[in-house]
């Protein structure tokens, strides 16, 4: 569908990250099962309820603008996700497979925090304040998961340096 | 090849965002080109210049590390920038196809700041210091030109609230 409006580049933009929470929301307990340090483990479950809520979100700012919540193609997702699961497969040991993982669910935030950055600055620009609403707080939470990674990365690190 | 160590994984990441430089290298200029707002096209035609040092800095740290450049398959910068180049192809109109390459330029900084940031604590990790700066420095131009595309969305926004 050609994109002539705003509106329709935003409500594209909406598709594509409710086909990529969706991926997510499969890719995260995966993830959670190679993952060995516990820490990791449960903040990834944690995550992963959290991007439930999301993706219910998601379908309210679609009601809000009068469109059926939908997805289309999302490439950047399946390259992003079709990646880790790859590294996932060709890692033995745990350490590095948890390493790994936590770098590969962090490339996996920062894609969602831009695309949310996008989409509510876009939402405010067409009037959606409601709807930008929404955005935001979810975006806050993606900064949120990635701060946390970034965390437990640094932990990993201390650990291994130790060991 | 099977990772077994984190000098294998470190090594994994390093191709895996060659590809992406190499990648983006070529599409900045295709990206630039479908831009009607002058600074835009600029900025991205600036960023193209500071890109080719990156990939040397990254080839710099091949040959830190004792190893020849070298890139992998990058699934992600693909998918990333192929949905860049499938919305240039879809939008007809000027204003909307410059906030729709803006966005997509903002998703490839992303992926490059979380890479870089993992990068940059592997390489200190593993006690490749020298290296370390090296990714550190791509790191803080990755995050300035977010910064700057940030700005300019902005500007776009205001732009079009008035018009």
């Amino acid at each position: 569908m050609p994109m002539k409006s705003m509106n329709d580049l935003f409500l594209h933009g909406l598709q594509d990250l409710y086909t990529a929470e969706k991926k997510i929301l499969q890719s995260l307990p995966k993830m959670a099962k190679n993952v060995a340090a516990d820490e990791l483990k449960q903040a990834l479950e944690r995550h992963r309820d959290e991007t439930q809520e999301q993706v219910k979100r998601l379908e309210q700012v679609f009601k809000m603008i009068g469109q059926s919540p939908k997805g289309i193609a999302c490439k950047a997702i399946e390259g992003i996700i079709g990646e880790a699961q790859e590294t996932m497969e060709e890692i033995e040991d745990e350490e590095v497979c948890d390493a790994a993982i936590l770098a590969d669910a962090q490339a996996v935030e920062h894609y969602e925090i831009t695309r949310y950055g996008t989409l509510t600055s876009w939402a405010k620009e067409l009037g959606y304040d409601d709807a930008a609403k929404l955005l935001h707080q979810t975006l806050e939470e993606e900064k949120r998961t990635d701060e946390m990674l970034t965390k437990l990365a640094k932990k990993r690190v201390n650990k291994s340096a130790v060991a």
